[in-house]
């Protein structure tokens, strides 16, 4: 595997011109306003190598909605206080079923099967909620440092919006509750977890702010230890066992990388000790996942012919 | 990453030793006379490297029953048949539930989750059956085609046990038919696939049965292409997101190798271009996997400091 | 409550013409041949009151398939044996899911919900054959003796295709036998089964086989007390609460009497101390229920003001 | 049926020597304060028959939490204002679960299964909230009206400890918002609901509310028609189906009534045109029904030799 022979530059070209025909099937996330009204014929792409080369096609410098990526970087931050509370509380096994279900939830007496769904993600709030009364700040410093970012913020009528009709996520958290997995008073807890799902970051941003995971723990941009090489590894495999909803086990079948996704369209993905790749694109699948931005990563592994496997 | 500068035998033998207090905390699977006679302080591993190096400890090379890994070597066999009407029967997608549970397979009109669990086993199984009245002698002989040892073959007092007391499996079957994704007369299925979890093995005709898992398709065993690279690929994908039942995401996070597990005790993982290892220790955990032999491949990729993430 | 000032064959007439519009709104049961063929606009109705006075209208002396109406009868035969072993093997709560879901049963750990979905009837049938070898011909005699018609029998061409396609009930079967609960090998069990719901009767013979239910454990036609009068109650208290799948709670709300239906097209129903009804249409609504028979039964209770509300 | 003839006083007396045995072999609800501070050998049982004799014994006269008996009274309220747009938004099918599971309501997109489940229940109580600013007053009102006792009012400290740890209520209410089927906002609703369930009452006081159900719909306490005839039959089919939780089926069995219970240790049971009937006794089952309010209830139904059955 040698980096230096690929024509990073060159693919992304080829991708963005090979994903046309797949715009225009699918629809955009449209619970919220803010998210529905995103033109659906986005499209970025950024790469950065290990060594520090970045890559970018398309709309990769344009801010859209984190969402469900977010979910990556408090994981990260919980897990770089060295709190290793978390375990108890937060599973480490897929779902197997539809990202929000409460039945799961229920059968499992409150403990969320991993941090990347809904409930796994509150409670990893939670946690953050319970070190600090300026949680919400510092998720936002936090993901700032790693991206280099100082723009990336909350964008507050997404975050209004979303608690507004929070109705399912009120359940999982009231749930929760009820088996004593929750701590941080509810209104409070989703003041933040909104806030948090509301930041604004675009393609070039996730790739430098993932690179930690393709560093060993390492982040090049804040030029600091975010985490252990072991953590680093262990989020790893979790991205890649559950870090799809119940698209898990096909994109590591077609792609195969560890990735997050998020309904605003984004999706990033690492090889460890390699590159970081983030893709934008709002038309999602079935699953929540970038249909666009699916392809768009088949095609980037295939090309390279690089992958975990 | 270079494999020359490892000392897989001295690694070998230490984990001999590191494993010793790990005995004698679990139990070997006993719902048939054969499994659990057997004894519980048994302990083997073996490993193969991309260039053809092995290296042994223990009771390597000591036969043992397959069981569940045989799901792995029926999948390969299908898959090297090119035949692709595999995955409208099957799914690629973690189960999430324990490894027999009906109610998945009710919900989801009779497909299965995945090829690992055993109602996707089956169906793989059937498919073998569909295109061979003589699939249970072909199941073996392509098993001994990859680990090149002629003395595999089913026990068949296991086999006969398994299939009396094989009444869950049976209401899998059936479930299926129901929904039409069976072809095969259960009876005959169930003739050929307890023969096929019979199998006996050892350690090193398991390590070297998996290497076109670490070689692109290729078996350097038979010297011949068995699948293609891409099919090796997407196999070592299902293994990391569906291997080992509901433990699969805390295997991915202590291990972090394809790999897929037996009630037999066995454990079979690769790392893609680089190595496969197998271990064999009888005492289960309480998914039905290995308990030392998860110690032993924890204890190995943190020795190496190799793994896929 | 004076049965004497009903007039119960005007108000048969009356149903007759009124349930007219019904028909032609839902199918018979299709999923074995000899059920397919029967016509759909067969329409049949029969009283027989606590004095002893019997009134039918339409099609109510012709014969038709009991099917899961004889779960009623087969447990009338385990109980009226003394027989107290049931209650540990099958509960007596509602199984609020559709009426052959394994997703239960396996939750519950092999232990159907009640005696009126399959597989508590499974179990009541299991009992049966456990007690003698010949369970099916004594089957076909108590019915005999509770209906007076020596001519009821199974019809062996239904009995045949029900056992070839009878792949969801052989998994339930294998799934309870898989908990310990049904002892009978099951080939021989639904050998059994499969013939007392292939046993042929007709309106008239129904309505006198249930009176039992009606004259606290007695049967007029047998001149026999064929089981305890409490135990005559706790039957009734079953049938309501249990007796129509998952359409309980609606039947009771419109029509208020205990009752079992099969998907022959047959619902009979009890009025303790005062009557029973039988009905036979073969079109079915979505829950396996006879369309037009239940709105025979709401209509006549209706129009006699006559329910245990 | 002749009422005259039966010693009801005497009758009770028994019952009240009879059921001694049974105190002390469980436990009063204890999820809050007040709940858990009520002695748990209380026992008090009231009759009142449709000719207007009225019979109590032990502490028939003494006030505790009506709880979920108050699901009763709102289905009555709102099916008498004649709103038939409750079924599309409530089931009538019993359960089959235990009775705060969300994985029903789930599955069933939001629609509660019957009105005597929480979620049933909550949605009762927002078409009561969407009908009137006022509607906790009117629920008060109307159970007086009912009761004919002025003194029933909302304990307003078990109405704030119920608020305080209802988050499974809040599930349940967040989870129907979700799917569109609640409409007051949740915490206006919960400050009705948990008022409904704090009403104190008295055996006497419910015997009495429940006459509408023993005489077609008539309040002979508030001398008015409150629901039609039909109505009432209708709720008393619902209650047999569906008024006891998960023990449903065993109540029907060993007591046949048409009953509803709460966690504070009342049960109220009717017997159409005969008699209502009221049992309290704080210690509770392991289905949350008043234990020995149920043995008291069988040893009534058996004594009298009056059920619907």
């Amino acid at each position: 595997m040698t980096l230096d022979t690929i024509d990073f530059s060159g693919i992304l070209e080829e991708i963005k011109e090979e994903v046309f025909p797949f715009f225009g099937k699918s629809k955009q996330a449209d619970y919220i306003p803010a998210l529905a009204k995103v033109p659906g014929d986005k499209f970025g792409m950024a790469v950065r190598t290990v060594d520090g080369q970045e890559f970018v096609v398309g709309d990769a410098k344009e801010d859209f909605s984190i969402q469900s990526i977010s979910k990556l970087f408090t994981l990260m931050q919980v897990l770089g206080l060295g709190d290793e509370d978390i375990w108890p509380r937060v599973g480490r096994e897929p779902s197997g079923t539809a990202f929000n279900s409460l039945v799961q939830l229920e059968y499992e007496q409150g403990i969320p099967r991993n941090p990347f769904i809904n409930a796994g993600a509150i409670v990893v709030t939670d946690i953050l909620a319970g070190r600090s009364a300026d949680a919400s700040r510092r998720i936002v410093d936090y993901y700032r440092m790693l991206s280099g970012n100082e723009e990336n913020r909350p964008d507050e009528e997404v975050a209004i919006s979303e608690k507004e009709c929070g109705y399912r996520n009120a359940a999982l958290a009231n749930l929760m509750c009820s088996f004593g997995n929750i701590h941080t008073p509810i209104a409070d807890l989703f003041d933040v977890y909104f806030r948090q799902c509301a930041l604004t970051t675009s393609c070039l941003d996730l790739a430098r702010a993932a690179m930690p995971l393709v560093c060993g723990g390492y982040s090049p941009i804040a030029d600091e230890q975010v985490m252990t090489s072991r953590d680093a590894k262990r989020i790893n495999a979790l991205l890649l066992t559950c870090g799809l909803y119940d698209a898990v086990g096909s994109f590591a079948y077609t792609v195969g990388l560890p990735a997050k996704s998020g309904v605003g369209g984004g999706i990033v993905a690492v090889l460890p000790k390699a590159f970081s790749v983030a893709v934008w694109s709002p038309e999602l699948d079935r699953y929540g996942n970038s249909f666009v931005g699916g392809k768009a990563l088949e095609l980037f592994t295939t090309k390279t012919d690089l992958s975990i496997f």
